[in-house]
This record gives C-alpha cells, sequence and structure tokens, in this order.
C-alpha cells in the first residue's frame, strides 16, 4: 500500500540481491525507518522485538530468515538451527511454523549449491502468494461490507477493527483490512474505529497511520469504548485478523479480542475474522491449547510517544513500583464468530465450516 | 486510607476554617500535591477538569463548593447560581446533583446569616456519611470475599476492579475497594487485578497508588486482559465502583465496565458493584436513560508519565492526525450483574432488590 506516494510492501529484497529490509514497525507512527536484514540472527530479532508483526508477516520474515542463513552455510544442521531459532522468537503465530517447514520443504532435497537460489525463490513465492491471498480475502470481505452498505443507503458502513490486521501486518492489503481497502477504492462509504490496542498501542499506531494515508475515514478510540459503541448501534460490523485459528474455528487473536466478540454478540454484531489458511492450526480442535505468549510488564507500565519538540521517548504511567502482568492473546471462541472470511471465501467458525473450503484437508483415514 | 504514614481524606478543611483542601488526583502517581480551593469557581474547576473524580468525591466537593458560594454572597440567587455551575460540571455521576439538593435544603429556610455555618456543618456531614457508608459497605462485602476464600483453602482471593473506585474516589475507604482493605485487614489472602482503565489510567495511576501504600498484592493489567484472566480462571469475583446506578439496577461506570461485565457473565466469576444509597438514581428505569459524558480526545491521543530524569510529560501516543472518540462511561445492564453491595446489605440488581434494602422508597401511590 501507498505511504504517501510510494508504494511499499512490509518486506522485500534489497537491490544487492539478497539483503532483506524491512519496516522497523516499532518506530511507527513516530519515524518511517527501513532495517536490513543480513543475518539470521537479524531475522529472529526483528520478529521476537516486534520490529515486524502480524502473523503473515512473521511467516514472510522466517522464509527469509531461513535465506539468511543458507548464505552463511547450507548444511543440513545449520537448517535446523536456523529453523529452531526462528520458530522460537514467538510462540503463538502459526504461520511461522508453517513458513519455516515451506522453506526446508523446499531446499532439503536439493544439493547444497542450489539451497540459496531455491530458498529466495520460495520466499519469495511466500510473499507473492501471501499478497494475493490478502488481496482475495479483500474480494470475499468487499461482499459483506457491500451487503451492509445497501442496507445503509449511503450512509457510511461502520466497521470496528482491533490491533493492526492491515498490510503492516501482512505483505501488502491486510487481512482484516483489506476488504476495507476495497470497499473505499469500490467508492463504498466506510468509516472504521480503530481500537487503540494497548498495551502496544498497534491500532492507534499502525492501523490509524495506514488508514490516514489511505484516506480512509477512522476514529481512534480506547479498547474499553467497543461494547458502548455496539450498545448504541454504532457499529455494524467488527473485522479482526487471527494469529492462530484452530481446526473447530477458534480464534487466537490480540488481547481484548474476546471482549469485543462478547459485545458483538451481545449486541447482535455481526463479528468476522480474516485469514489466509497459513494461519490455520489443523492440528489443534480447541483455542484453549494455543500457548499464550507472556511479554515484558513494561509494555504495560510505560507508553512511548513524541514531545512536543518532536523526540520519541519512552515515559512511566503507573504508580512506581506496582507489578504488572502482559498476556499477548486471548480465545475468541468459535460460538461468537459470524464467519471466518479467506482467500477461498467466507465460511462458518467451524471445522465443517473450513473444510467445506478447504476439502484437500480432509482426513480420509 | 493512609500514605506513607499519614492518615488522609480525600477533602477537607483547612485550619483556617474555611478553605477547602484537595488531593490533585491529575498529578498522581507521579506527584502528590494538594490544592486549595476559595471558591465556587475552585470548585467546579477541580470537578470538571477531574482534580477530584468519583461519584462520590465529586459530591462532597460540590457540597463544598456551595459553602465556597455562600461565604461570598449568601442570596437565593447566588445559591442558586452557584448549584447551576456545580451541576454542569458532569452530567453523568449523580451524587453531585444528589449532594447540591442536600445543601441547598439545609440552608433554603434559614436567615441569610446562619446560612455560612449550616452549610458547612451539612458538607461536613455529607463527608462523614460517606465516609461511614463506605465502611458499611466494606463490611458487607467482605462477607462476599470470607466466604469464596473459604473455598480457596488459603489461595489467595483473586479481584478484578476496573478504573478507581477507591478511596481516592470517596471520602474514605472507597466503595469496591473497601471490602478489598476489610479483607486485608481481617487477614484474608486477596490479591487484585487492577484494569489501567484508559484513556486516563486511574487502575494504573490511581488504584495501584492506593493498594501499593495499604501493601495489598496487586497486578496492572490491560483493559483488554480481564476477558483472558476468567477464562483462565484467575479471576474469583469483580467488583467495580459506580457513577449512576439506575432504579432498576442498570450500572453506569467507566467505559468498559461493560465489556468485564460480560466476560464475567460468560465465565460464571460474580460481578458485583459497591454504591452508597447517594449513587442510585431513582427516576430512572434504564441505564441507557443517563447521558454520556463524551470528553476530549487528547486523553486518547496523549499519554501523561514519568520521564527516566523524573520529570512529568504528556506524550503523542497516536498516529499524527487520526482523529479520537472518547465516550467517559457505559451502561452494564443488570442482567450481568450479581449483585449491588451498599451500606444496608448486598441485594439483587433489580428495583426489587433495590427496594428490598431502601423500603422508604416504595411509592405508595
Amino acid at each position: 500500500m501507498k505511504i504517501d506516494d510510494t508504494h511499499y510492501r512490509t518486506i522485500w529484497v534489497d537491490g544487492d540481491g539478497w539483503t532483506v529490509v524491512i519496516i522497523d514497525q516499532t518506530k511507527l507512527p513516530h519515524v518511517f525507518e527501513t532495517r536490513a536484514l543480513k543475518t539470521v540472527a537479524d531475522a529472529a530479532h526483528a520478529i521476537r522485538n516486534m520490529l515486524v508483526r502480524g502473523a503473515p508477516l512473521i511467516g514472510a520474515t522466517a522464509a527469509y530468515g531461513i535465506c539468511l542463513a543458507l548464505r552463511e552455510d547450507v548444511s543440513d544442521d545449520n537448517i535446523e538451527a536456523a529453523s529452531e531459532l526462528l520458530i522460537g522468537t514467538r510462540p503463538t503465530a502459526v504461520n511461522l511454523r508453517w513458513a519455516v517447514d515451506e522453506m526446508v520443504y523446499a531446499v532439503k532435497n536439493l544439493p547444497r549449491e542450489k539451497r540459496v537460489i531455491a530458498a529466495y525463490k520460495r520466499a519469495a513465492e511466500i510473499c507473492d502468494e501471501d499478497v494475493e491471498m490478502c488481496r482475495m480475502i479483500g474480494v470475499h470481505g468487499l461482499k459483506l461490507i457491500r451487503k451492509i452498505a445497501k442496507a445503509k443507503k449511503g450512509k457510511p458502513v461502520n466497521i470496528l477493527t482491533h490491533c493492526n490486521a492491515g498490510w503492516l501486518a501482512t505483505v501488502d492489503w491486510g487481512t482484516a483490512t483489506s476488504p476495507i481497502y476495497q470497499a473505499h477504492e469500490a467508492g463504498i462509504p466506510v468509516h472504521v474505529w480503530v481500537d487503540e490496542t494497548r498495551p502496544r498501542n498497534q491500532g492507534a499506531a499502525l492501523t490509524a497511520f495506514e488508514l490516514g494515508h489511505a484516506d480512509i475515514p477512522h476514529t481512534i478510540i480506547a479498547d474499553n469504548a467497543g461494547g458502548h459503541l455496539m450498545q448504541r448501534g454504532e457499529v455494524d460490523l467488527v473485522i479482526t485478523g487471527t494469529d492462530r485459528t484452530t481446526a473447530n474455528g477458534d480464534v487466537i487473536n490480540k488481547i481484548g479480542t474476546y471482549l469485543k466478540a462478547l459485545a458483538a454478540a451481545d449486541n447482535e454484531v455481526p463479528f468476522y475474522v480474516a485469514l489466509p489458511h497459513t494461519t490455520i492450526d489443523w492440528s489443534l480442535q480447541d483455542g484453549f491449547d494455543v500457548p499464550i505468549e507472556e511479554r515484558g510488564s513494561k509494555e504495560v507500565t510505560q507508553s512511548t510517544g513524541r514531545t512536543s519538540k518532536g523526540d520519541v521517548i519512552t515515559v512511566d504511567v503507573a504508580a512506581p513500583g506496582s507489578p504488572a502482568a502482559n498476556p499477548a492473546f486471548d480465545v475468541s471462541p468459535a460460538r461468537l464468530i459470524a464467519g471466518l472470511i479467506t482467500e477461498r471465501g467466507v465460511c462458518e467458525a467451524s471445522l465443517n465450516g473450513l473444510l467445506g473450503l478447504y476439502p484437500e484437508m480432509i482426513d480420509d483415514e
């Protein structure tokens, strides 16, 4: 998508043909800065410290992490070490493991001298596939928005989203935002309620940044406000992303998603989750089996922002000495979800719903 | 309650016999600073700009605001003007109107020369009554905690609270915190999950400050985290305060309370609301009839905290140019509430429940 007049993806290979470049998302929305990744350790650091985040982008970065590892050492041992390093960076997003498995599969049976080229080729494909999947999520999600727009007869469709499942969370387009971008391009009036998404503020910092640069009307709200807006009829539709969706349709996503899913159910607001198939964990039937990452307490007790002079600084906002806990994800049970928007279409949040779109996953045994 | 070794109330009359002193709560937890109120305009400013906040403390401050007005001019016209000024400061808390009505009633039939003394006497009574009501809320709420503690056999009782309904929100003891303070004094192990309560952070700033000074184990969490903790069995009980409770038991409280009430219901965690009778609006049968204050957007797009050098500064945290909305309260419908803890006991959140405790409110017509 565009920042000012330049089109960006979130990750690309530099002109030298091998250095991987990312946007340092920890600096947004205050400073736009790119960062070069030259080693697998750089890639692991970028994922662990959330210079890149969002399930699909984590997968893409891990894929290029394998490429960078292979440049240094093409041995099987090194592939294994790099895989372990990358998979260990963050426990919840399943795309990470999926992408690493794809990369290993693409190179493991090749002679050593062909591995680096094959790896870069597969990583580029993973990125291109992600862009196409996100585009198709938008095509299918657009139909939902169009239907609501018709019923609203020209009034803007109010869509609430949580965290950032935008193009910054993927390679391009985003998952939850893809239908929104496509509705806007189709001339359908939309307005987005942007949950600020404490403690890391990905909504106020990233989603608002994206929507602002795309000239899409939006309003930042405290995470506490979404239920109130739904009670008052100010939300027509919720669309979020997901870090992992289990085979039964339970959605693991940024902490606080569950609260919005409850409010949507209580107020009969349709709650949709947008995801490419790479985010589905077919091995799990229960969202509560997914490990939930516990992050550092300073993310809760501190806040980072711009001073009136333009410096970016971090301040302590909480009572001195008080401890904090920081679970990063929660589980929205399938029963609360109106549907899953995938690259193949919209389905019920259930095993049957998912198998209807992905019949190749039906176990024939 | 105590700060270090000194016992404080949140509002008192200075040694001169007439100046009113408050703790400037906009400076907490960074700086402890008191502020002298010498005119009704000072009192109105303190309420409007949230130097004092919390329904009972707003009422007490308004009561002293009438005293300060009378010192300048004891006329009926001035009483009316002062009442209007004070009631207009914040639209949601009903204690404000209650306290002003009490003050007017106490002085209106007196000769002019007796009005000032009578006003200070009634304001002091309102404060003392509030302290006693809050103490009794603790006595009744303690029974609920004691029962859970018994079932947990020595393990700490985990109580979640939202915003600050602590002693800083009242004259002393607090509403939601009074049972917690009394449980702690009774040797019952408790641990409090403190919602940070964006956008003004009253949880992380005020509740954590209070609990820290009382040596009560507590953990600050993002507002997004409470549902997750309830899903995992980490919350035994929720207690919040309220800015206004309607006669049918709907609870209007700090934005985000509704989301926690939904999560509590979904996970069978008992959700209690603590309030003195002065917070009940007997004239309304539906929480959605209560006006919800919309506050400034900078409360959402900015954050205030301490730098590493100890300066207190405000930074912009959101994407530049993005607008924000800031509704300050929401409605938790009575159906989600396990009970109301009042100074007279615990009752069902319903008209019948409330009339059982306040039979004098039964309309004989």
